[in-house]
């Protein structure tokens, strides 16, 4: 069973970004203090690299098919305190400082929503900024 | 900004499994009481009806191409605590409790390495558990 990977990450095993071609690899981000899971996103190997080398948190965005240098725009940056990779070596795992909000919604965490066996779906917790302030 | 999706999860924003030709969502489990990422799998969205109808893990396998049901083999199953969805409703993220190790390797967690800026790679904990003893 112990066949781990020698290359950290796999490139080669991710998903097909069916827009740009590209190899990408789930990443999640997970605030270092709270230990609260804040969003996913996505690297390829490119955002990988940067990541590494500046310490903050690069992505690859799917909808614009570019690096997407997290907090750019909003100025809600990830400082990034440790990285993890799977056993498969294909997920990604941040553990972040993150400065104001993950989610462009305005929420601390792109996971602000809870779904009821019955698909019921509940919202549990105050916006922290208005997104039309960041993004508007 | 405020645009929400109604349905969730949006498996139609899913990334193609190149494999079998479904919409697949990642799905992130985080154990419920140390707050620590246990691994990611996909889910399609008969492995996300019957994690909700069963209270229990189930995702969908890639490399094999049907449903998987967390613990079937190994008995390390993940009972469902908490669902919540991601702003853009394509990730999921189950709070579970885990039974005895969420890694095939035997590891707690997947995530049992890190990455150096270097790229250099350490281990940090021991296994939980002989993969040989619940796999072989």
């Amino acid at each position: 069973m112990s066949d781990l990977p020698a290359s950290l990450p796999n490139f080669a095993a991710g998903v097909l970004c069916e827009a740009s071609g590209d190899r990408l690899l789930p990443a999640i981000a997970q605030d270092v203090n709270s230990g609260r899971v804040l969003m996913l996103a996505w690297m390829n190997e490119s955002a990988w690299k940067e990541t590494l080398s500046t310490g903050r948190a690069v992505y690859f965005s799917r909808s614009r098919g570019k690096l997407w240098r997290k907090g750019e725009t909003s100025g809600h940056q990830q400082l990034v305190r440790r990285v993890q990779v799977d056993c498969d070596a294909d997920t990604i795992l941040l553990h972040v400082d993150q400065t104001g909000a993950a989610c462009h919604e305005g929420y601390a965490s792109c996971f602000f929503r809870s779904v009821g066996a019955d698909n019921s779906i509940e919202i549990h917790e105050p916006r922290l900024v208005d997104p039309a302030d960041v993004y508007g």
